[in-house]
């Protein structure tokens, strides 16, 4: 299945000069959507993960089925306010600003072994927060895996120290 | 399996004199996430669905495992200036406030049997917002199903035009 048939490209969203790559359609298609998530599992099987873990909103749309599918325990990662118990926190720089991220300090057992599920890896700075957030609760970062990869973006270049999978790769357009 | 064993009571949150119910330890432990989906799912095949909608954020850690899998088409319901394409919405009211939900139109199809997946039924605002957005695009609400069920706010009263399921009832407490 090409899942590229399933993405559709938004010229100029949210800004001028950005292409969105939108995974509605993919969601939307019983068997595109299915099939993602299939590849997900095979890998969070071959990877030895014990532990799912997804940043909000549209992480949790893949990392949830794949934590359901392989019986895996599911760890959130969320924006500040949306964790009622203990957290920890890091902060990030984006293009322009700072951005923060958490999560509960019972989400991850030292000694766990976490797959980082997402939609997209663009520069791979939410990734690489949440991989720090992970390690620093005694967490075990065994891969992250996206529908897409930006490669422009060199996403894999921020987490060059990780094994990093995407299904579907976008390059100089 | 009792699920309140996998809920956390947590009081005075996100203000005084609320107790918010936490789903984050359910979804941490890999047989009662499970177990919840499971349940979910044969609703999701019961009532006829051929599509799931989840309102965003928590939503999606429950109608997205649902949709992959039972094979069912995944609708998002999500807050403004989230979904790129053409979208119609619906505002309503908070108890301080307004608030307003999205969907993609190409999201329902006329005709669609959809069953709305979300982790709590409070008031039944923001569910009965998603309904209207179904039916505004020919969409026929099925059902809705909850993890839990906060019985003193008459959400059932909200949607009693509805077929309303939940797996946990908290009353008076």
């Amino acid at each position: 299945m090409n899942l590229k048939d399933y993405i559709k490209n938004i010229p100029n969203y949210p800004k001028e000069g950005i292409i969105f790559r939108d995974i509605t359609p993919l969601i939307q298609d019983a068997d595109a959507f299915r099939y993602t998530i299939d590849e997900f599992n095979k890998y969070a099987i071959e990877c030895g993960a014990n532990k799912i873990a997804s940043p909000e909103a549209r992480g949790f749309i893949f990392g949830a089925p794949v934590s359901a599918m392989t019986k895996k325990s599911f760890a959130l990662v969320r924006k500040p306010g949306k964790l009622p118990r203990k957290t920890i926190s890091e902060e990030y720089s984006l293009e322009y600003g700072k951005n923060i991220l958490c999560m509960h300090e019972d989400s991850i057992q030292p000694g766990d072994k976490v797959l980082i599920v997402d939609d997209l890896l663009a520069t791979g700075g939410t990734s690489l927060a949440a991989c720090h957030l992970i390690e620093k609760l005694g967490g075990e970062v065994v891969g992250l895996i996206f529908v897409i990869e930006l490669v422009d973006l060199k996403g894999r270049e921020t987490l060059k120290d990780y094994v990093v999978k995407s299904l579907v790769e976008y390059e100089g357009e």
